[in-house]
Order: structure tokens, then C-alpha cells, then sequence
């Protein structure tokens, strides 16, 4: 385990993408790994890009992974996909994903899928990110697919937040009910040589110039791309710069890593907890007994008989 | 209380809708509410419907809802929309269906949003069901954006999932990677007059035809809709008939209610359990004086010195 700990922190690929296996596989060697380099953690951008099936999320997450790499730095992408298990999309999406940028021995990209059955996938995720973190990379990119619980926790460890739309999914409506403004610190309208670009574009920037906001609020843009040709790839990068000193001129920047920080101890103990739980407990007997019962006074019959010992804390 | 719970067991419509007011708004009085009406639930069908946005969800799910209300019997849409709190999005979505069906004395139509803190919008949405439910509606739809935790929750209390792709989300490593294939029981094409419907279909076909099957199993159906011109509905509405019967065959729909009931339980549980661990415990405090440590390490040193007080049980 050392040696392993050791050869991350030297940056060695093939170790990061062991530890991430690892991470994957079990929780307590992942809880001593990440104990062990979390000194060496903190140095990373984290940027988590989200948007719908379609938006072209990979192909634009490559192609910024490639630009923020031009300085020689290195750029790590997990990609979190909530996959079928039966499918083996994960694997597939990375194979199709090399062909793009696979030779560029300084980006990492690492798919992660619901596969096993222990700890979140978002906790997962977020462990994976310190272990590349702790390599040396200089920043990393979550790429997730829609807004759901686990793909918040995992924008909820970010320092920036990117949503990628379309114009077909631009109309207000539909933009709202998939729950991406309040998550968003840039908006980038993706395949915007598309019919219906600046009605789109148009009705985003209406919707939002409705916030409230005041001078320390920042003032959310909406960049136009064409990712498949890398068009507007330089001003998203410029744009991410620009968010990120106006974090640190207000002091939200370490404010959010350390409610990010907080968050994630919350899930850590909550799941902990969670965790062990129903080992003893046996809920379809108890189900089978109580005919007609609400599901609420069942919940109280067991939360108001539990000790420590059911807990095992 | 009582009036309204005998006004809901009556059916009255404006009941209903108040006591789902309730149940958004307060976990106590929701709580009781259930309790009470919990012994005349048990008779609808919960159909979930869920599908990337712009799939056209609402336009499928108020066309469906008329039909299964052709007979006399009434039916209830449950819409959850994770949506964003300075737009008010819900209210304009209910606005904007209305037109189409509000006119039904059978149908009820219900936006439910991420609004208030307390308890979970799935929990609410699932409680707001049992009230419909009560009330008599024979049909439940509940109607979901995507595919995140809080959806597959709501999803884990249906008897039968449908979900809506179009040609452009058909793309099979997109719709894998949405992670729609494990939890469909149906699959429907919508807007199936646009190019590509064809070969999004066989797509969709060949990965199905590769999953596992013994004589027990479903084999899942695509059906081809434009719900636009309500064409294809009524083969929806006969392949949902299909569904349960064979889950009935089988004994495989009063399996799936109960380990629905049982996943509610946990769910309800481990929510209580959570609620109130934070109130005595200043983690702004311990993170400040922690330098440098693993989230892992300040989690443990928080669950081991836990005890029942903190868990308010």
C-alpha cells in the first residue's frame, strides 16, 4: 500500500488508475488510501461539467481537457456515468473516448459507473478526484450526466460548475424543469450552429438576468460553442479563469471548498450509519406482520427500538 | 384533520389538492395524514414515467391519462420536476398543461418541486400518491425528469416504468449512458416521424435483445409514438394491460409492492435517523480545527462518539 501511495504522489498514471480500481472495489482500502495522500490534496481545479444526454458533454470535455493541458500541465476527466450493469457502457464510453485523446500522455480519463453495491457513486467520484488530485494534476473534470442526488453531491464538490445546453434544450421550460440554473456558474450552449441557437441564447440570457443579484454576485455568462470543431473552446477557458478570480476576490473560493468539505463529511457519516443498519433487522417478517400499517409507523416501530449496537457505532 | 381525511376518502378533489399542500409543507401533519388514510390505499396502478427533457413527457402523459379515463375512472398525474426555486417553474408548467386537460373532472394534475428543506421531494411525491390513491383514482402517473436518486426513488414505488426516448436521444452508448435500460418496463419512441426513429428503434432493439431471459421474463416492447397527434397510444395503453398481467402470471407484481414498501421504510428510516444528527454537532467548528485531514478521519471521529441523544431516538 505504501509503495502505491508513493508512486501517486510521483504522478505515476498507471498507479492513480490502480487506486481508482481500488476506490471502485472496496471502501476501506479506498478510506486508507485517500487518508494517506489527503495531505497531498487541494492543489487541483475542480471543474464539474453537466448537461443532458446529447449535449455533447465528452467531446467538449476533451477538447477543454486538451486546451487546459497546452501548458504542459495535467488534466484529469471522470467521467460518472450512472450505467446499466448490464450493458458495460462505461467501458465502451471510454474506448470510444481514446480515439480522441487518448495519446496525450498528460490527460487521465477514467469512466465510473454504478457497478458494485457498496458506498455512493458520488462518494466514489469525489475519492477518485483526490487521488488525482494528489498526482499532481492541475485540474480535473467531472463530467456527469443530468442533475440527479448523485450527480449534485458530485457538482457540490466543484469549485466550478459548467452546464452544457443545446439549443433544442433551450427552451425555458424545459431548461428549468431539468433543475440547471441553480447549479450553473457558466452556461455554455453547445452545437450552436444549430437551428433555434439565438432564441435559445436569447431566452437564457433573459431568464438569467431575472436573479437577483448585487456587486459581489456573480454575473452567470452564457458561452456559444460548437464543440466538435473546438469553436468558443478558448473563451470558456478564459471564462473559468475569470470565475475563479472573482471567487478568490470575494472570498468564495475557500468559503465553497470548505462547505464542499463539510458536505462530504455529512455524507460520510450519514452513509456510515445508514450503512449497517438493516443487518439486523429483518423488514420483510416485520412487513409480512403488520398488515395495513402506514410505512411511517412501521419506520417509528424500528427507529424508536434502535441501540447502539444496531448502529454499530 | 378528520374532515379532510373523510373528505379525501370521498374524493373531493379540492381535499386532495390540500392535503398534498400539506404534505409539501410539513412532515408531522403529513405524517399523520398518511397514517389515517394509509388502510384505503392499495387500489391504483402507479405508473412511472420518466425520459431525458424534451422527450415530450407531458404531452405522452396527458394524452395517456385521458385514455385510461375513457372508462369513467379517474386518474391522477404526479409531475416532479426538480426545479429551480427563483423561477417558479412548477406553477408555470402546471399553467401550461392545463390547457390541454385541465378541463377533465377526472384527471388531477399535480406539480411537485424541490421547494421546502424538510424530507425529500420522492418521499412527498410518494406520500401525495397514497393520498390520490385513497381518493380513488384507479390510474397514478408519475411523471420525472431523467434519472437521478431522488427519481429512481419515486420510480422504486411504481408497478411498471415507462420510459420516453426520441430518435436523437436513441443513440445507443447516449441511452445506455443515461442509465434508462435497467429500470424500463416499457420503452416508447416518441416523435417517431422525425429522421433517424428507424434506426433508433433497431438500436434499441438490439441492446434489448441482449439482455438475459428465461420464460419468466418480460421481454421488454419499444413502442413507436407521436404523442403530439396521439398516435400510438392506445398500443401503450394495451401494452401496460400486457405488463401487469404478466406480472400477475407470475406473482411478480404484489413482489415488486412489497419490496417498494420495504425500500419506502428504509428510506423513511434512514431520513429520521439523519434529520437531526447535525443540530448538536459544530462542524464548521471541527473542520477549522482539523487541518489537513481526511474527511474519512473527522467522520470517524464524529460516529464514535455518537450516541442515542444525538440520534433523538
Amino acid at each position: 500500500m505504501n509503495k502505491l501511495i508513493d508512486e501517486i504522489i510521483k504522478g505515476n498514471k498507471r498507479a492513480v488508475s490502480r487506486a481508482i480500481t481500488i476506490i471502485e472495489n472496496s471502501v476501506d482500502d479506498a478510506r486508507e488510501i485517500i487518508n494517506k495522500i489527503y495531505p497531498n490534496t487541494g492543489n487541483a481545479l475542480r471543474i464539474g461539467i453537466t448537461g443532458p444526454p446529447g449535449a455533447g458533454k465528452s467531446t467538449l470535455t476533451n477538447h477543454l481537457a486538451s486546451l487546459l493541458s497546452n501548458d504542459g500541465s495535467k488534466t484529469g476527466i471522470l467521467a460518472v456515468d450512472p450505467t446499466s450493469p448490464f450493458s458495460g457502457g462505461a467501458l465502451l464510453g471510454d474506448r470510444v473516448r481514446m480515439n480522441d485523446i487518448g495519446m496525450n500522455q498528460n490527460i487521465l480519463i477514467r469512466s465510473m459507473a454504478t457497478r458494485g453495491s457498496l458506498g455512493g457513486l458520488s462518494t466514489k467520484a469525489i475519492d477518485a478526484a483526490d487521488i488525482v488530485d494528489a498526482a499532481g494534476y492541475k485540474n480535473i473534470i467531472f463530467e456527469t450526466v443530468g442533475v440527479g442526488q448523485s450527480e449534485l453531491d458530485i457538482l457540490n464538490a466543484s469549485d466550478i460548475v459548467i452546464v452544457i445546453l443545446v439549443p433544442e434544450s433551450g427552451d425555458s421550460i424545459q431548461a428549468m424543469k431539468a433543475g440547471l440554473m441553480e447549479i450553473a456558474d457558466l452556461f455554455v450552449l453547445n452545437k450552436c450552429d444549430r437551428p433555434g441557437a439565438d432564441s435559445a441564447y436569447n431566452a437564457l440570457k433573459t431568464i438569467l438576468s431575472l436573479r437577483y443579484h448585487d456587486e459581489k454576485t456573480w454575473m452567470i455568462p452564457v458561452l456559444k460553442t460548437i464543440a466538435s470543431s473546438k469553436q468558443g473552446l478558448d473563451e470558456l477557458s478564459v471564462a473559468i479563469n475569470q470565475f475563479i478570480e472573482h471567487q478568490n476576490k470575494f472570498g468564495l473560493f475557500s468559503k465553497r471548498r470548505k462547505n464542499n468539505f463539510i458536505t462530504r463529511i455529512k455524507n460520510i457519516v450519514e452513509k456510515d450509519i445508514s450503512h449497517n443498519l438493516w443487518e439486523n433487522i429483518n423488514l420483510n417478517t416485520m412487513v409480512s406482520n403488520s398488515e395495513n400499517n402506514s410505512p411511517f409507523v412501521i419506520a417509528r416501530s424500528i427507529t424508536s427500538n434502535l441501540n447502539k449496537k444496531d448502529l454499530h457505532i
